[in-house]
Parts: C-alpha cells; sequence; structure tokens
C-alpha cells in the first residue's frame, strides 16, 4: 500500500465526502469522520493495516463547488499539513446546470472548473507526499443524458490535472459504472448522486485500488 | 367542461397523489386535500368555475402499489359514492423492481397489474359518471432507460384498461416529455418520480385537459 | 404572452407573497419560491410555456407594510435587476388600523401610502421591461365594511400609481369578489386575507390574466 | 347572585369553551379549566366571593356541533350531577355551511339544531337547580352577512329553548356587538369566531350578569 | 373610573407581571400582552369599557428585582411616555434572601430597595397622569413567617413610597390575604408566588379598584 | 447497619419516591432507580458497604395516595418478594385536601389513611424481613399551619402503623424540621413538598438513621 | 466466495448487529439494513461482486441474549427462509452478570447459553445452504479480566457448537485483538462493546474472511 | 469537619465535576449545581451540617484538560474568591492519548500536566484556607493496563503537588478500587470513566473523608 505508517490522509469535497463530519475539523470521536465513503476508508485501513495508525481527516462541505474550495483551500487543507489529500470535486458545478437552469450563476463551467482545480493542485502538490484525484460522477449508464455527458468532460478534466501534476487518478464513474451492469441506477441512489451504503463502499473501494490497498 | 355543477371527483393513487393529505379522507378544511397536484386541480377549478363548486377527494396513499388499491378499494372509493374517479397508480408497481431488485416480491409484475387495474375497474364504472385513468410515469427521456422502458409498459396497459372501460385516458408521461424537452429532468424531481410544483403543475393541466377544463 | 423567454419576474410584498420562501433569496431548489400564488404562477408558466424559461423570485416578507418595503428596495429589487417587477402590498397598512386600533403607529396612512408606492415605483420604472401592480384585498363582499372600504381607497391608489406608471394594474380584490359570488369568505379564509389553495389561485390567475397568459 | 355557596357550574359547549383543557375532565391543578371564558369566570367568582367555593367545570370539546353534544352528553353533563349547567353551541354546526359548502353533512340544519337542544335540555333540567344557555355568535356587524344572518337565527333557536325551558338566557352576540361599537372584528378575532382574551372576557362577563354576578 | 379614553397604560415588574410577553415590547397581536393579571386588566377594562379604548403595555420581567428595574427604566419605562404607570417589584428581591441564603449577593436589602424604588418613582411621576404602585406579596397567611414578615417591610416601604409621590397603593398582599381566608395558599399557588388565574385575577381586581374600576 | 448481605430494599410511595424512575420496575441500568432519595441512599450503600451488594428497587409514583398504592399493591410490592419495604405515603392524600378544595374526592380522610395503610402493612409483614415507614411531610415550620398540622395527624397515623406492626418509624418531618431550623423553607422547596437535593438527602439520611447505617 | 449468487444472507444478534435496522424487518430501502457491520458487509458484497446480488437481512434486536432469540427464532429466522444464516448473540448474556450484578436474573448462564444456541442451531441447520457462527467478544486485552475471561468461555461454547453443527466458525474476538495489539480498547470502544466504525468493520472483515469473501 | 460555617468552596475539574451545571457559575437555584459528585458533597454537608451554610460552587467544565483549566483560572476560580478550592484533573489528559491516539496535540503528557497544575495551585494557594487534590482515575482493576498505568502516573503526580502546597489529598482511584473488590467495572461505568451515581457517591464520599466531614 502506497500510504506510510502515521501519514495523514485528507480527503475535501463536497456532500458526498461531508455526510454529517463533524465541523470545524472532520476528526475525533463518535460520528466526527462523517457517514460516508471517508469513514468506510477509514475502516478499512484500520481493519486490515491496524498496526499503520493512517491519519484520516474529512473535510467536505455539503454543496461545494470548486469555487467553494478555493475560497477555504488555505483554512481547510494547507493549515492541516496533510501528507497526502484526495480531492473529489465537481457534482455540484454541473448539477446546478441542469437542476437549476434558470439560474445560470449557481454552476460553474468546465473552464472555470478546470484552472481552478489545477491551480488549487499546482500549489499544493510540492507539499504532499501523494495527491489523490477522483472523478465527480453521475449514477446513470446512458452516456447520452446531458448530465452524464456533461459530468464525463468535468471528470476527463480531472484526469487531466491528474496526469499534469502526478497525482494518482481514481475513476469514481468507472466503479459507479461497473455497479450498474447489474442493476439499475434506482438500487443506489434515487438522485443518482446521493449513493446508499452500496455506492459509498464502491467509491471507498475504487480510492483503496488508486492507493494499493490490500484487503489482507 | 366535462365535470359538471355539485359532482363529487375522487382521486386515488400513490404519493404522487396523497402528499400529505388528511387522514382518514382527503377533504376538508386547511391542507386535507394534500399538497400535490390534486390540490393544483381543486384550485384551478374553483378559479376558473367557481359557480360549479365541483368537490374535490383526495385518497391517495404514499407507497401504494395496485394491490393496495385492490385492498382498500371498497373503503376508500366505492363508499364516497363519486361522480367521476381518477386513478393514478403504477409507479411503485414498476419502481420497487429497479430499486430493491433483490426483493422480488415488492413490486408488481405487469399482468397482476394489468389485470387487477382491470378489474376495479370493471366493477366500478357503472356507478361514475366519468372515469380518468392516469399513466404511471418515470422523468426521464431515454426511453431505453431500463425502468423508462418498463413504465412504457405500464402505461399501455393503463391505456388498454381506458379504452376497454370507456375512461378519459391522460398521458401524464407525455405531459412530462414536454417539459423535458426545454430541460434535464432534475430540474422537475432529483428522483425522477416525486416531482416539485412544476412537475405538480404539469400533472394538474393534463388531467384538467383530460376532462375539457376551460381556462376562461 | 407578455412575458418573454429568459425574463426575470421578480415578487414583492407581504406575506400573501412571502409563504415560507427561502432567505435571503426566493429562488432555487426546493420550496425556495414558497408556497403561495408565486408557486402557482412558476408552475403554470411551466407548465403551459416550458420553453420559455421564466425565471420567478419570490422577495415576499410577511407582515410587510408599503414602509418596509421602502426600507429593503434596493437590496431586494434593484439589486436583483428583474425584468418584470410585480408589486402586492398595503394589506397591511390597513389592517394594522383595524386589528390595533390603539397602536396608531403600526398602521401606514393612505397618503404615505399612496406617496410612498409612487416614490419607490417612480425610480424603477425605467429599469424595468414590464412592471405589474397588483391591489390589495380584503375577502368580504360587504363594501360598507369599514376595513373593506379602507382597502378599496388603497386599491384605487395602486390603480392611479399604476396609470401614473403605464404598469399593469391587477385587480386582485375584483378576483375575490368573483370567487365570493360563490361561496362566504369563510370558505376561503377564516380571517379574510391569508388564503387557502383555492384563493392563492385566484391571485395567480388574476396575475395571470395580466400578463395575457396562454393556457395553451 | 344565583349561584349559592358550594354548587357546582359545568360548562359544556366547543372549542370557544374548551381552550385546551385537560381530558377527560377540565377540573383540577394547572390549566385543566383551559383557557378562555371559562377560567376567567371561574377567577371572577373567586375573586369577589371566595367563601362561595363555588365549583366550575369545564367540558367543551373543539370542534363540536350539537350532534357531537348529544353523543357525549349523558358521559359528559349527566354523570358529573352539576348544580348548573352553561351550554354554548352552535358556531360550528352555522360555520361549516359556509366554510365547506361542499361538504354539506358536516354542518347541522335549524331544525335538528334546535330539536337537539331542546331535547337535551328537557331531559336535564329537572335535575339543575339552575340552566343557562347561551347563543352562538358570529362577530361580524354586518347583520346581512350570509353567516351572521343564519348564526341570529341559530341563536333565536336558543332563546326559545331557553324560554322554553325557564333558562336564563345569554346572549353572547349581543355581547360581542357591544365590542364591535367601538372597534372593528379585526380587533377581537381575525377569524370571527375565536376570539383574543378581549372577547373571552366578554363573554364571561355576559355570563357572569346572566346569573347576576356581584363584583363587589 | 381614573383611566381616561385613550390613555396608555404600562405595567412594570417581575414575573408575575411579565407571564410570557411579546419582547421587545409586550403590546400588540396575539399573546403580547402575556397570560397574567395584566392580560385580564385589559380583557376587564375593554369588556366594561370599551368606548375608553385605554392602551395596556406589559413590561415585566422574570427574576427581575428593582436593581434591574432601575437599569432598564429608561428604555422600559421612560421611552414609551406612558399616561399612566403601575410597578410591582419587591418579590425577588425578597425571595432571594430565603431561597439561596448562602448567595447573599443576589439578593436586595431593604434600604436599597426602597432608596431605589423613590429615585425611579421620583424622576417619573411629573410626566405621569396617573401612578400606582403595588405591594409585593407572599401568599401566606402566618404573619409571623419570616419571609411573610419580610415581604411585608418591603410592602411598607412601598406604602410610604406611593404616600410620599401621590400615587396609588394598591396592596396586593391584603388582596391574597382576602382569598386566603377561605382556602389554603396551595389552591392559590404551590410556591406562594407564582399564582393561578384564580390569584392572578385577585391581581387584577385589586389594581382595578385602585382605580375606581366600575364593572357595569 | 440492620440491613444484610444481598437483601433486596423495595421503596414505593408518590413523586418524591418516583423522581422520573423506569418502568414498569424502577431497577437496572442508567437511571432506573429515579433522581430522588431512593438513588442516595443506593449510592451510600454502595460506597460504605461495597459488600453487601443490597439490592434496592424503586416502585414510587407520581400523584399517589394510599388509595392508589392499595390497587397496586400485589403486583408492585409482593411480586416482586422484597426482603425489606420502605414505604412513604400521604403527601397527596393530604395535599388535595388544600390545593383542590372544591374536588373534595381527591382527597383521602384520615380515617381511610390510616386503615388503608394498616391493613396493607398487616398483610405483608409477615412475608418481610424488615419494614420501614416513613411519614408524609409538609416543608412548614408554623405547626398552625393548617396543611402542616393536618400532615401531622398523618404522621402520627404512620407512627401508630408503625408500633402496631413492629415496623422501623422514620420521621421525615422531624428531619425537615432539621433543616428549617437554619433555613426557609423556600431553600429547600418551592412548593414546599417536592425538595431539592438538599432535601433529597437529608429523606436519605433520615431513612439510613433508620436502618443504622454506617457511614463508614 | 462461499455466498452464491441470489442467495439470501441473514444475520441475528444482538444490538452489534441491529444499529437501528428497521422494524419488523431489516431489509429494504434507505437505513433499513442498520448502520453497523451488517451494512458494511452489504457494501463490501455488492462493491467487489455486483452481479452476485446477495440479498442480505438483519434481524438483530438491541439487548438480546440467546434467551431473547430463542423466543422470536421461528418468526425471525425459519419464517424468512434464509439460505445463509449468520449468528452472532452472547454478549448481553455475560454483560448483565457483570453491570447488573443484583439482579441475577438477567443473564444467561453458560450451561443455558449453551444448551439454547446448540437447540436453535440444530433445528435449523438443515434447511440451510450455509451457517455461520460467530462469537461474542469484549475489547480487552487482558484475558484475566472477570469479563473477557468469562465471554472467552461462551465463544468457546460457540466453537463447539458450530463443530457439532458444520457451521463456519468466525471468531470476533481475535479479530479485536488484532486491532488491539496496535491501540487501547478507548480508541474502538469506550465500553469494550460497542465499537465504532473501526470495530465495525474489523467484524465485518472477520465474517467475510469467514466465507471467503475476494476482495478483487 | 475542617470546613467551617459560611466558607466558600469551589470545584474545579471536568465532565465527572461538571455534570451539566448551570453556565456561567454553577450555583444557584434548581440544577445549577449539577448532577454528579458536587451535588452530593453539597446534600450531605446540608443534611449533617445545616448549621454551617457551607457554600458550595461548581466549575467543572466537560472535555477539559489541565491546559483548558489554566486558560480559564483566573476568571473561574481566582475570581470566585473561595475559602477552599478542590481541583480533580487530568482525566482527559490521559484518555485522549488512548481514545485518540492518531490526534497526538489533543492530550497532555505527564511533564506538561504535573507542570501546569503545579504552577496554578502555587500562584493561588496563599489565598486559600484550605485546598483538596483529587487524583484522576481509571475504573479499572488491572494495573498492568496501559491507560490504568498511565493514569496512576498522573495521581502520584496529584500526589506530589499535594506533599509540596500542603494541600488535602484525595486518592478517588483508591475509592473506585475499594468498589471494585466487591464488582467488576461494568457496574459503575461502562465506560470506566463516567460513573452512574455509585461511583459519584464514592467520589462524594472520598472528598468528604479527606475534610474530615462526620456523618452525624
Amino acid at each position: 500500500m502506497l500510504l506510510k505508517s502515521r501519514q495523514k490522509l485528507l480527503f475535501i469535497g463536497d456532500s458526498v465526502t461531508d455526510c454529517e463530519r463533524a465541523r470545524p475539523v472532520g476528526e475525533g470521536l463518535f460520528d466526527a469522520i462523517g457517514k460516508g465513503y471517508v469513514r468506510m476508508v477509514d475502516g478499512l485501513l484500520m481493519a486490515a493495516h491496524p498496526e499503520a495508525q493512517i491519519r484520516v481527516v474529512n473535510m467536505g462541505c455539503s454543496g461545494n463547488t470548486v469555487r467553494d474550495l478555493a475560497a477555504r483551500w488555505d483554512a481547510d487543507v494547507i493549515a492541516h499539513k496533510p501528507d497526502w489529500l484526495a480531492v473529489m470535486i465537481g457534482i455540484n458545478d454541473v448539477w446546478r446546470q441542469f437542476d437549476l437552469p434558470r439560474q445560470g450563476e449557481k454552476a460553474v463551467p468546465l473552464d472555470e472548473y478546470r484552472a481552478t482545480l489545477d491551480e488549487l493542485v499546482g500549489r499544493t502538490r510540492t507539499i504532499l507526499t501523494g495527491l489523490v484525484l477522483m472523478t465527480p460522477y453521475f449514477i446513470e449508464t446512458n452516456r447520452d443524458d446531458a448530465m452524464r455527458a456533461r459530468m464525463d468532460e468535468y471528470g476527463a478534466a480531472v484526469k487531466d490535472v491528474a496526469h499534469r501534476h502526478r497525482a494518482i487518478f481514481v475513476d469514481t464513474q468507472a466503479a459507479f459504472d461497473r455497479l450498474l451492469a447489474h442493476q439499475h441506477s434506482a438500487a443506489i441512489a434515487w438522485d443518482r448522486i446521493h449513493p446508499n451504503h452500496l455506492g459509498h463502499m464502491a467509491i471507498a473501494r475504487a480510492f483503496l485500488e488508486g492507493v494499493q490497498f490490500a484487503w489482507k
């Protein structure tokens, strides 16, 4: 596994990451780490590698776009001095284009998304041991669906940024597509965004594959 | 308009009809009629035809399939002696096939759906002045989507039953398709089933078109 | 219809407009637009004209008089740069004269009402494509009732101001009078001010008539 | 004062009497007696005549018509063996004719109202020391208002029944009319039925005048 | 009655006056005036003298001593420009001496109480048409009880201050003693301070006697 | 100490005993034993005599009189097979005579009280190792107070019954009188019945003195 | 993996299994499956083997001992016709011996525990494809701790029963011991019984190892 | 007893002291003093020595370490001018080392603990009549348990500091060990830190022994 003993791993993202994590910092007793895939990652790291004592911190915020990440990047990423950083952002950047079409100012266009993510990652990369960039996703198999198609463009942007900055690229969309080969999206998430435990575990597993986690 | 002065119009269906209507009967002061399309139908009938004083009753129940309708038909339809009856059922019959694929007993297969609806309508038609059968729907444009395709089969069954029993046929799926020509499903319903006010008004309008409502 | 594609339509008013709209801005996901006539207008615009994508914003505030509108006009009207503006104010200006007769300072006299409304409308008219002025109302048929008579004076002031500023005049009082020809006020609003869905739909319909809305 | 030391005085009626009284019996510690005119009567009897220790019981039930009183008369009146009985009923019998015009079965017609009240009073009169019949009311000065006119007919029926059974007749409508000579109904009750403390005190005072209460 | 038409009557005091009145000002719609004796005074003034339209304001605050009154006197009395002022304070000044004997700083000694009350009244008297000073009380018949004896001293101080400033003196303790001649304190207030409706009406009546209120 | 290792000690009584104990049986994890003197007794027994493992059960019920105890004696005392039984009852039997003087049926007269207690104790004594009878009390020093005087009569009845059945007699009234020598009743209980922790500890201590508890 | 496509896997146990699962059956939409290790098992099965569509049902009940399982075995196990059954019981059987030492009847002795479990398993084994017996555990490294030592005896009984009935034996105690080699029990569960997500994942992993789950 | 009449005794510490005490100061009516051992100390001092009227103040704060005490020492200890001060701190200083091993910054190392406590006590001792230092504790009999062993080191530091500053030393760990000789820790506190009433009374008794309290 790429993660080494006593390293600090910080996740930042939107509601899929957040999942009711503690404020101001998603780390500590009780449910501080939230109830989503971050918790599952933390559990699997401990169950399989208890000796490593990887420190996991959840800094997701519901509703965030990459614009919101930029505004809180220094306080919520840099100041925590993580060894590893995992970023999953973009769902709201796209979703607002489709669920609030009349309020254009709420969404983030692709160019701004790519540039902002690139800037954030660029000025952070050197202080990190490892960086993981995860795609946003839409739990929908039809690649011609307008929102899926758009989300794929944002995912491609993540892949580009990951390539430019030597980051590990995690394709969460592919992870969901694998689940969807065997069941309809309705079995994972009625809104195709906020997954139940089946979907959260799929994200956790995709992340762990990315960092070469060993189950045994 | 086909509805005549002082007639009683009863709606029966699932959560899309229910919308927090009063128990045991969805009629009366305050929000007894629920907060969905039935309320909008009632409001439009009154605003445009206050002299008619059409009596509107909401007997929807969240989560219902046609099996549940059969179990409460005598108490919730026959006993109320409506002049007009509107039925919209089938969403849960289909949805459970896709969101609970491992619990096959929760869904209602097409044959059972068609037969049950036909039986219920058949033994009620003669006591009614008018009957409106509304299709179930899935707020999704991709007709190859497995759930949309299945829902269309159930909608076709409604059309058959309507034809056999001289009922007015209301194609709510077509009404949603019309909205979807101009925006993504996410703008109407994140889960593609429970619409916001835009979708409820589209259902109300489709129903009113069916009964030849005049806006002025 | 007078409203054109992609235009922004902003409603401002009191509790009849507000109806639990979101703060600070009554626009967006879920019930942000409130639960009253504004929601119904939004629904009917979309159901009949989905291609137009009219943007509707609700800036009503419960309890407001025209004095309160003046205090928040820049922030809640001007700053939003609406194409169309609809104003319905005056109910509380009058009501406080009758339900709090011992607290004279709570109500707004007719002269102040007319002058304030005129001033607000006057300095806003030129930046608008369209302006709709709606009368306050009292759901009471007896024109000799002191409060109805007073409300009619305020309604007449609205008509004057509308005339002076080339605004569309919507007579909500007349819309209610039409309903009251067929039933007692108790069937619309126990307090003769806050209507149930029947009354809200009557307001919505009166507004839409004013902007030459086409049902089909 | 007609009420004598240690007598039990029972009030029965609708929501105006009820006012959150305790169940099953509106008598005892804390707010058992409710928060309306019955509480004020109890307070005034004690403040002016503490030596009398009149026992006051509140058996009002929100929403009741005279039909509902008949159904619970034995349990809620007879079984308590009051010395004095005060009845104020009829508001809902009339109101439902106007606020639910489409649900005719909810209201009680005048003939049924008069006959039921007469029957109840008739079979109870002999076991009572004193009987007080209070009119229903509508807090509206316009006697041509359809609901006020109807309420006056029910009030006249109360007067007839009082006369036939040697009961003290209390004209609560007249008490409200006296208040309305100096202010609009909106200052007493927005819905013209459920009064604020000003209206409840007016009812209490009317009742006490009826039983020849002495303030000092 | 000494109170004249359209005069403003302001009550200030502690929890017995407060009774959940509205903030910042205890006047207006719904229960703004609180649920205690002030409400009853307001109701009786209206029921007997509706033509007078006396304006009643409740500025009581739970837990207050005369020290607290001094701190808010300008804002809560002077700024309201009352015609009549009624003050009932002192219960907490005394009670804290007995229920928190170990926390001497919480109570107000007699000298400070008298001096503060005198100062407040002295600088306010001239701007008032009428002034009513009401004693604090302890609902206990045993004058040798330490707290009753102390409360009587504070009551005597009120009498002195009233005499010095030509104020109407209302002896609420005497009013309670009159009730207690016929029943134990437990029937009025378990804690001998916060009365039920029987005790609040006794205070209201004592106040009204003081201003020569006429019941008819 | 009279209590021996592994014995079961059951308390029965009213709200002073109850203090939110668990239902149906006041014994077990968390706050099952309630929050009053029974909990303190349990704590002191364990702190000083951990080896004894005395089993303590709380069967108090708020509002109970001796009449209520009789109705549940078999289920709530006999069926639990206690070794020791402690009874404290009578407060409500007396209090209702004073706080609800108009509802005579709510209180229990002295003769009935004495006879019922005697009967209950009589048929239970032989199955018990030890029996403790505790007086009811009124936290009031004035023995001429009507309620204190009456309570003393009930306490004397307890003493008689204790003597007749060789029970340990615990004078809780004397325990409170000892506290009251140094402070007013207001410092122990505003209502003179439900004590704060100071009063509950005084009851616990009186009980423990009765069973010859050793602090060290 | 031993679990085959479309098989039904039912878990039964106590609060560690329950974790707020739905009633009456822990299967379905939303959080029906509970929030503990069963949810994690379900998620991992789906993430790694989506084609298998294993059906997972949670029938845990907080506070249960093996006595409680016996009482509901027919309804909660047999009636569901599972292919695979997993049982984890015994924690409360032991815990009550230590946290309620004075209430001996609340715990289940070892002999009764072993016999009951053996009987339940014995009469169910033949209708099952697979059976998994999981030990109870105490998250404590000190094997001389009285409760750990006792729990180990119950765990040994589970091993015996598993051996007698050809069941897969899962040693959850060993799984926790592995975690405890790297951190104190306080990092897993303050009460050493109800684990946080780290502990639940350890249980899930132990179970999955037992059924030869493949991570990839 | 060492505590003398009218002296003020202030307790400071963590959640074991706090127990929901009032803010900002844990002294006064109702449950201001909290629900733990401080309340029991207050009750026992009053029950046995009502003439002394010792003033007890609770300034505990949940979650505090000695670092937190230092930050609020002036405001929460010095400013209150206590005659006696009792300090029990250290549990969280140690616990965080074990329940949050990955967040090293949350715990307080032994050297810092000892130095901080010494500094606080040193600059306060001269203004106090009496000082009581109580050890932190872990309700666990196994002295080889890592957390118990560490806690014992912190307890030894308390003993040192007490010796250096002529403070009364109270060994709460010894008090718990005495309880644990007769039952498992599970009967006192599931988490071995927050005791039930049995444990709180043991702390209260240990403190009172320290100040030579006399039960009679």
